[in-house]
């Protein structure tokens, strides 16, 4: 048996993903059950992630966060609601007579630092991408190798869909304690290795409402939200699967274009009315079609969640030409910013009967910049203690 | 029996509608039946209309037609299947031995000259004051006194709405040969006087699918649109018809508001999208839902058509505050250009408190005018022959 440490430290990475078929609508909000399943495509952590340490020692008197090196109130209902499910896991499986696999005590106190490589600022969903983190690394701390849905889930709904690499479905499940609704891998981030991810970074204005007010307000008075949830989706899942199995991109690319329109459109239909698309969006929405309509096929496709940036789908072979052409519609500003970041691309130089068939007005600096990425795998335990975000003291070291 | 003239001209004036309940998709494109029934606000002509004179002459060798002083394109089928059918209806009306009312041949040519008085760039929808104006006027000329809906849905279908003042509703019909699809007026033009309309006339840009093409794609692609249709419009049909009897405000303006949104949300939800609100049109929306909560109540409610053109239904002592609320957060540009035209309007001014509450940055220049009218009767004949638009050679006149 090993010796009690002073301090038990566990550090980790997770990824963001991005729905493909969206989730917009809770049943249960307490319980943070979907009106319908979703299903998500996650994204690599060599450009996206986020990285949380936890800590355990008999020393520390309260459960304390810090955000990106800023501590965070710690009781936020979320926050607890996570601690709590990830506790009640420890208990139900030390009490099962399990042998006991670390030598902590349930009842310490718990640091939490958590850092994304990747600006909030960028508006992409960095909840996901931190509670599926806080889930995941906290589960290495007291031992829990059980489903962690729940406990991400409760954090934020889409945080469970980031325990996953590849793609990965969230069934919305039926029962009303929500024991079935999880996440579960629909394709390995091995399974298509020439989809690639481009995020349209948008010149941003503040988001008027955030995702758990507005996805509340849509349940309570969309007309369309609710037929869509029960009478769409389940058919857009299966079709979906379908498409990510077969590797069918023009169906997968179309389907997810719909998918994400139709969920702007309950938005719409939502009352008061809520508005993510900024014109920038709509710039985009367009090019791409056109893009696609110039190659008579679909080549490109977009999906935009609660804010104006887009998420293009493509292949490996359509990057440089693509990227091409949003340099061209959205000219970069020169502010010493670098516009292209991620995985390496070299843009190909468009044809003038391509410019013209684009028929855009350039806008110079609408988006900020694009970050290419791909498909990626599920969170990760970094074993190297110089990767600790917090010091021996459990408190955050300088650098973090 | 009265001496055949060498030339019969009639000239009639005919008012701009806006729906409240949004008519969006055909169920028979021929005949131009809608799938779900609608409901409009017929605007008073003082402010808008289109006035038409036609003209019939043995002397005419050909049909012709001038717009706003050009002359167009006689042969394009809505304009034909309009002549088309008020001839029949003429023909039936003499067959079925009704005294000949008119000593023309309905072999004659028709020469017909049309003109508005508002700029067709205000993107203002004048096919359906155009339509209306031309069956209305048609019908005087051939001495047709039965049902005009049906000629004027022909040239486009919320013309028929056009045909009367006050509040009309176009019934949609269940026969195959839209018999049964025909405009009714559910309330007259007096049956409201303190309601007042707004039209906020957004700076534009080119519009990019226009509204035939665009319910088409809708009806083919969108899932949302016919479960609208069939499950949401019959019982918005009936609760707007209560609010408009009841002259309830309130209802009148959440419904009119939720309505515009749903029609957009079809929109969004088409294959491709079809966007028609711009960044400016949404800064309406919200300006509008501001100004409602600063009250604790609906005192002014937006709809939208095809185009990013903002109509606000207020009633009369909302009129001055409102104004100011829109001049404050959309500054004229000093181009010279009357931003308030039609009824007078003086804007009162606004608290600095009431300033804060609408929480807008400013925009100058972004609306380009607003006009202020009312509720108004339907198409009227001009009695007044230098009324006429064409001369005595049946040939437009210099000033039309």
């Amino acid at each position: 048996m090993a010796s009690e440490k002073p301090l038990l430290a566990v550090t980790c990475t997770a990824p963001v993903n991005i729905a493909v078929i969206k989730y917009w609508g809770k049943r249960d909000e307490d319980l943070v059950l979907p009106i319908n399943s979703s299903l998500s495509v996650t994204l690599h952590q060599d450009q996206l992630k986020t990285t949380t340490t936890a800590a355990v020692s008999k020393d520390f008197t309260e459960d304390r966060i810090w955000l990106n090196g800023r501590e965070e109130d710690v009781e936020q209902p979320r926050l607890q609601a996570c601690l709590r499910e990830i506790r009640r896991l420890a208990r139900k499986r030390r009490s099962t007579g399990d042998e006991d696999p670390l030598p902590l005590s349930l009842t310490y106190k718990v640091h939490i630092a958590s850092v994304n490589n990747f600006p909030t600022a960028a508006g992409l969903a960095s909840s996901a991408a931190g509670y599926a983190c806080l889930a995941y690394t906290l589960a290495q701390v007291y031992g829990v190798d059980s489903d962690l849905s729940e406990v991400a889930r409760r954090g934020s709904g889409s945080a469970c869909r980031s325990l996953y690499g590849g793609f990965v479905e969230w069934q919305m499940g039926e029962r009303a304690d929500g024991k079935d609704s999880i996440a579960r891998q629909v394709a390995p981030e091995s399974h298509w290795p020439e989809l690639r991810v481009l995020i349209l970074v948008v010149s941003a204005e503040k988001k008027l409402m955030g995702s758990t007010a507005g996805m509340q307000t849509s349940v309570e008075t969309s007309p369309l939200l609710r037929f869509r949830a029960e009478s769409v989706v389940p058919a857009r899942m299966a079709e979906m699967t379908r498409c990510i199995q077969e590797r069918d991109f023009q169906g997968f690319g179309q389907l997810t274009m719909k998918d994400s329109n139709q969920f702007h459109a309950t938005c719409l239909d939502t009352f008061p009315p809520i508005s993510y698309l900024s014109d920038t969006s709509r710039r985009i929405v367009h090019l791409v079609h056109r893009f696609n309509t110039h190659h008579g096929q679909t080549k490109v496709a977009y999906t935009f969640d609660a804010g104006p940036n887009a998420v293009v789908f493509t292949l490996e072979d359509t990057v440089p030409e693509f990227v091409a052409a949003v340099q061209h519609c959205f000219p970069p500003e020169s502010n010493g910013d670098k516009f292209l970041k991620g995985l390496p691309v070299r843009p190909t130089p468009l044809s003038d009967e391509f410019k013209a068939a684009l028929n855009v007005d350039p806008i110079p600096g609408s988006i900020k910049y694009i970050i290419a990425t791909q498909v990626g795998p599920g969170p990760q335990i970094l074993d190297d203690p110089h990767a600790h975000l917090l010091g021996p003291d459990g408190l955050p070291k300088p650098a973090a």
